[in-house]
This record gives structure tokens, sequence and C-alpha cells, in this order.
């Protein structure tokens, strides 16, 4: 959602009993039946932004409808329960695309245990696209917030980051159980997921939290995808700028207290590696600190993630 | 969606130990918190087919795609909490598109006393579409499902029914209090909402009962949209075929008891008049007896509700 609107709308949504967390976070809290600890939150992919039908397999976008709310949960520490899904379909599509979509949903929602609680197909004249709504619930140690941060806090990473156009982005893992195992076992105390760019998403969590962010470039793990990216023909991009700017990796950013900060350092978490590349600081915004060691402004370049042509 | 897609989903997909009541019904009933008693529901409506942007007040839109999921939620006898909302914007839309179609929809949150705890904007080349997904809470008598008929329970149905299209089709009131209020006082065994019309949606209420239905034709409550739609010039149909297959009346079709039928009829019920206009009964399929007594088959011919040119 383009952030001025999100702005509108956290001012001018009426404030409700059940709300224990509104917009504005990866998802938001509700009380249900006194109850303080589910978790919903919702995510819509259309054709020419999201995917291209017609290029990919429906089981894959049918799999990232899903998977994004997953990651969007995994960033509120929460465990998936169920899922809804609206379709629109085509009128000229096969008939057989929302069974495939399905299936492609389906088998995720199967690893990750969720359940499909309801549906809405329709058809009409425009392109594909898919809704997903997601509802989770929050252990025992509580939701992982983006207002957590604090100054002196390391920045770790899931992952390796940047190039996710390459295929990542259908077919990364959502960290649901890392976040899950984590939380429960060390004071995480802040979480976001990278949707938009690492750098973006960074400053968000940074944004949210009251604080800046200083990032230890040399530190940024680069995935194998960000290095093809940067050595193609006639790329302007390092590898580095990939990991920091490209959208989707659908990673988690995490704000960790030093001393537990020491303990996670490169640990092997399931099946992500978690890296730390920074601190949280006191200044506001975004800073870059290479190997020279001169801090400098980062400019928070995430972008919607966009399709080739 | 399609009823033959509906089949395959419901014997696709895996059940789940939160999954109390799975698709199929007005909305699904989750197990969270270890409690039984979450409603969750979703509908998406798309230009062309529910509305025509440009021709409607985009305020009216949003009231909508909020009204459907209420209606799902009343249908059930649950209290609405919460709802999410994902839209795809036209990138040729007025900026202000997303605004006028929020204040619409949080209209009709705070008249129910909704929280809107979720949203995902999206910017794209085609059409409008909206998705929201309601969450509601079951109240102590217990969840209302399309399976509860029995031979011999009368056919109620809320308010006067046809001619949606005139205007109705955006401007009902979702029956929430009603069904609410109904059904902590009175045995009401099963509900249905009017989306498809009275005769398909009545056919699928007896269907999931495992027993029929007859529908006693004068009793049938018109309204004048439709009484005013047969009248117009070329007509081909009557004001009664209007009221047994408009789609979009958003009234209640509930089953009751004998005992309790003579107490309900005629009574006025927050805003809506209660008729009852027939019985379940032990043949399956659905029934019509006009004045002149004798009972004859009665087509299911409600259609998805088609916009005109």
């Amino acid at each position: 959602m383009e952030s001025e609107f999100i702005a509108h709308l956290r001012k001018r949504l009426p404030g409700h009993p059940c709300l224990r967390l509104g917009p504005g976070d990866d998802a938001a809290i509700l009380n249900l039946a006194g109850r303080s600890d589910c978790v919903v939150t919702v995510d819509m992919l259309t054709d020419g932004v999201d995917f291209r039908l017609g290029q990919a397999d429906p089981r894959r976008i049918g799999r990232k409808s899903l998977a994004v709310n997953l990651s969007d949960l995994a960033a509120m520490a929460a465990m998936p329960i169920a899922a809804l899904v609206a379709l629109a379909i085509p009128r000229s599509a096969d008939a057989l695309l929302p069974v495939e979509l399905f299936e492609g949903l389906i088998d995720l929602a199967e690893s990750y245990d969720v359940a499909i609680a309801g549906g809405d197909t329709n058809t009409w004249d425009g392109p594909l696209a898919i809704s997903v709504t997601a509802i989770g619930q929050v252990g025992p140690s509580g939701p992982l917030l983006r207002s957590g941060a604090k100054p002196g806090h390391r920045i770790f990473v899931t992952g390796a980051l940047g190039g996710s156009i390459l295929g990542h982005h259908f077919d990364f893992e959502p960290r649901v159980r890392e976040a899950l195992w984590l939380k429960e076992r060390y004071p995480i105390e802040a979480g976001i997921d990278i949707s938009d760019g690492l750098t973006r998403d960074l400053a968000r969590l940074a944004q949210e939290s009251g604080c800046g962010a200083l990032v230890e470039l040399d530190r940024v793990p680069i995935s194998a995808a960000a290095r093809e990216l940067s050595g193609s023909s006639g790329a302007d991009s390092t590898a580095l700028d990939h990991a920091l700017s490209d959208g989707e990796d659908f990673e988690l950013i995490l704000a960790v207290p030093p001393e537990a900060a020491a303990k996670l350092e490169g640990m092997q978490v399931l099946s992500a590696r978690l890296t730390s590349i920074g601190q949280f600081v006191a200044e506001p915004g975004l800073w870059a600190v290479g190997q020279g060691g001169e801090r400098r402004p980062l400019e928070p370049r995430g972008f919607e993630h966009r399709l080739g042509p």
C-alpha cells in the first residue's frame, strides 16, 4: 500500500476496542473471544505487477499469493492458522486456472498446516487478481512489532538478499518457523519482512521504533541471484545495490539486544542463516558505513517490485 | 463462487483441526485460542459485475463491498468484529478513488461497530476490484448453519424481494442485528442470505439440509422495485418472477419450527418484516404451490446478479 495512503488511513480509521494493533505493522492484532492474540493480514497480487499470467505456472502464482501473507505473519512471529482466498479470474482464462492456482496454494497451506477457510471465485473481463487473507495466532512470548527496536540493538537479517526477480519472489520460504523458533528462545525486540527492499523496510522499522539504523555494508549477505544480475551484460547496479534495494526477498529484519546478538551471529536457524548487518542508532534515518569506516546517509532506495518487460 | 468449483474444492481441501466448518456455508467457523466461535468470510466485488465504476458513487461501491460480507455474517448469526480490505485500483483512476471507497466502507463499519483491521491497496492496469474479509463471533446460542432445516419447519424471509438492480443492491442493510436478535430469542434452525435469488439460495439451503422446500407463491413478499421493473415497458417478467429470482436482495431465509413460526409470522424485527413463505418438505428439490393449491416443481432460477448494459 502506498505510504501516503496508509498514513491517511491510520489517521482516518476509528479506533476499536477489539483492535489491539491496527493497520501499519505487518499485520493487525485483534481481541477475539477475550484473547488478544489473533493476527490478521491481507495481500492482493495482481497480474502485471506481482506475476505475469502466461509466463508463470499458475501453481507458483497461487503459492506466492499465500506465501506473501505467511511472510507477514512471520514478521509478527505469529503461527498461521487459516487463510481465505478471493479470485478475480479473466473470462478468457482456461477453465483449469482456478484449480491450478488453488493447487499451488493448497500445497503451501499443507506444509504450514494452514486451513483454507473460505474462498470467493469471480469471473470478469479484467486480468487475474488474487487476494489472500491470513489469520494467525501469537505465541506465548507475544507478537513481534515494528516498534520495538532501540539504539544499540543489532540488526539481523535472515537468508541472502537481492535478485528475487530471477525466481525467489515465487519460490521463497516464508520465515514462519524461523520467526517462531527465535521469538520463543531469544529477546527479539522488533521485526519486519523485506517486501519492498532491505533499505526501505529497514527504514520503516527504524521509523516505527523512533530511531535510526546504521548498515555495515560489507556485512550485507548478497544472494547468488543478486550477483548474477550485477554480472549480466549492461548491468548498472552492483550486487550490493541489488541486495540493498531489490524487493520481494521476503526475508526478515530483526532487532536483537547485544547480549543475544552475540549468540545469534552466523547461526543457522532451520533453513536460514542469520547475519548481523549493523545496529540501530539514536539518530533518525538510515546510515551506511563501508570499509573506510566513515558514516554516510543511506537512501532507502527500495522500490515496489516491478516485473521485467 | 461457481457451484461446480465449490464442490471440487470441498472435496479437495484437506481437513484441519482448527476448521470447525469449512467452505460451503455463508462463512467458515474457526477454532482460535481454544474457542470455536470465530466466523470468517471473504467476498470480492469487481467492476462490470457487481458495480460500474463511473456510474456509481465510489462511496456506495465501498459500502457494498463491506455490506455483502456483513450479510454473510448475518446469515451465520455472527456478530461482526473486524474487516480487512484489499483493493486493485486502475492506474488511470482519480487519486481520490481509494479514499472515497474507504469513506463509504468506514461509514458502514462504524454503524456496525466493525474494526478495519487491515488493508492492501494496489495500483494496476486492470479495472477496480475490491476484496473484503470479515471476521465475526458467534453468539451464545451458536451459529446459524445452512444444514439445520427439517421437514415441517416454516420458511421465513426478511424484507421484500426482487428488483435490487434499481438501487437496493447498493443500499441494503445487512440483516446482522435482526439475525442476532432472532437467534438469541427463537429456535432458528437454519439460515442463508439471498445473494443469488430466493429460489437459488432456498434450494441451496434445502440441499444442505437434506430436504426440499415448498414455496407458497402468494405469500412471497414482493418489493416495490420488483413491481416497478415488471411494470416497465417491454418487461417480460412478473413482479413475482423478480422476487423469486433476482439476485442481491441480501435478505435472510430462515428455517423455523412450527411453534416459533406462529409467533414470528408478520413480526417486525427492527427494520425488517418477517414473512413465512412456505415450508421445508421431505421430498428433495424446490416446489411451488399457488392459488390453485396444486404442487408443482419450481426451478431455482436465480442467477448471478448481472448489471444492465
